[in-house]
């Protein structure tokens, strides 16, 4: 009989998936970055839920308000690859014996903060016994549902975009998990991996824009998404672009690492990656530009279902994984 | 420096709600059985959490189905309880290395059942590695904002009732946890803990029948939550009858427990409490007769904060504790 360690994540995801009947009519299939629900009058609540647990996805040098804080952001990054605004969290703790109280409120801190900054509130939620420290919360947002923006709709022809640079927590979990030390740029690294952003401005002003046919949430790393998206919509992608912050190729350098495949098979950097229409490309890059964020056409959307990234000095086939989840003990 | 071991939870859940930004026009305050987001046109979100660790949540005798089916009732008796309708849940679950494949479709398939005995639906979630099994479900039910069913509301002179007998799930957990053993009631007061069932169609005719006046459900126990209510609503109460089921008191003879203690002191039974309107007594006990359920007044709402019970053969002072959270190991 097969356990959960031989199974992984995706078969588990499937097998309860499998056994659940489905809503007629859901705004978003299962799978999707978040789940919506039809609220008539043309609105919908898009929401969602996401659990960190302390041994599987928090770094020990990250403080216990960084840890909640991103808890929150986890979420909120869902609801804005979908288009929606955060409205309201609820968080579930669970909480081992001997947190301090000090650690209590630092929690309830970091929650506050990260909704806060994306002008949302926290309106409850409870605490049990536990035996490792566990965050589970669950975001609310609302959007008309005319500019929901699903991970379906990329067609041949479509740009691929992307609202930010890459690799960045790949390299400050390498600094955090392996211990590799790179004085001038560490700081800025591992700060990425402690104080993640969502992408709340963009996401909207991409959804009232309707030039994006597809999006996704670059939680899982860009290769990831990128295959998941070919997935769901049958197609490919041809790249000839990759965003990287100057950090990365630095770090790369040093260490001896490929710049490509850290920002490529990264995680947890909450980026959006989106397909735009190519007529209403500088209208979208525009509304990005109103909230201080930027696009950048990474490539362009294919029949055929490879995805291949072509740069100067090399082309190189974009493989289906992502940032392995870490095992601190 | 205190840990949460000393604190306890309700200490904690106050040093993190003290951390939380209030949401202007909360429609339900923090501490409520919900919470609750205004949509527009009187409309009401009304959204739960609540986590379920096996450790010290689920006896060893429940099977995964049972576990996640419990998981969804949890939540859903809290949207009872403010008169809203359930609509989705999301679920993410912490799995443990170890947990089969049988186990994780258990799992799937309670989730389903446990959402579609009350017309609601998974809608999805998330999984995660965690060193124990951890079910955290979300439920959002929708309101009218009229119909909302409050903790506060009562009034000296309102009635106090119930909407079922108390006790089954104390006598229930002690057969399972101290391995009493009571041949010919067993079954009926394990499958209390096994199967609860929340009291939705309940809630919803008495939130529309205008009769109540605040409204708890009983998860914490009886006393527990006729204490909450007191606070809330800085009233006492004087009771004269307290519903419990034969198999209570059989239990009670055979073990030599007090049935009153049994019935007063249990938890998760998911029975509601609310106070009514004497003038509208009637209509809400009628009410609940339409959905095949029953109404028993069992005392009223007094200004003194006392909270006493008056039987034929004693009069008891109802203390504020509950059952307290079980540690399996």
């Amino acid at each position: 009989m097969s356990s959960a360690k031989e199974l992984g994540e995706r078969k588990i995801i499937k097998l309860i998936l499998n056994c659940l009947d489905q809503m007629p009519n859901m705004p978003l299939p299962f799978g999707d970055d978040a789940s919506a629900v039809d609220l008539g009058d043309n609105k919908l609540a898009v929401i969602n839920m996401d659990m960190l647990v302390r041994k599987t996805d928090v770094p020990k040098a990250m403080s216990h308000w960084q840890a909640a804080r991103k808890a929150i952001i986890m979420n909120i990054s869902d609801l804005a690859a979908k288009g929606a605004k955060p409205v309201v969290l609820l968080a579930s703790i669970g909480v081992p014996e001997e947190l301090t109280k000090t650690e209590i409120i630092e929690i309830g801190k970091g929650l506050n903060s990260g909704a806060r900054e994306y002008g949302a509130y926290i309106l409850g939620g409870d605490t049990n016994q536990a035996s490792d420290l566990i965050i589970s919360c669950m975001a609310l947002g609302l959007c008309s549902k005319n500019n929901l923006l699903k991970r379906s709709g990329a067609k041949a022809g479509d740009y691929v975009a992307v609202t930010g640079a890459f690799g960045k927590t790949t390299c400050g979990l390498k600094i955090l998990l392996d211990g590799l030390f790179a004085p001038e740029i560490q700081s800025e690294l591992v700060d990425s991996v402690f104080m993640p952003k969502a992408r709340v401005q963009e996401g909207l002003v991409l959804a009232q824009s309707k030039a994006v046919t597809a999006s996704i949430d670059v939680s899982d790393g860009l290769a990831w998404s990128l295959h998941e998206l070919s997935k769901v919509n049958n197609v490919g992608f041809s790249l000839d672009n990759l965003p990287v912050a100057p950090e990365v190729e630095r770090f790369a350098d040093v260490f001896g690492f490929d710049w490509v495949d850290l920002a490529l098979y990264g995680g947890e950097e909450y980026e959006l990656l989106v397909t735009v229409k190519p007529e209403l490309w500088q209208k979208a890059a525009k509304a990005i530009e109103t909230v201080g964020g930027s696009l950048t056409k990474i490539g362009v959307v294919t029949k055929e279902k490879n995805i291949a990234l072509k740069l100067d000095e090399k082309t190189v086939r974009v493989e289906p994984r992502g940032w392995e989840h870490f095992k601190t003990e």
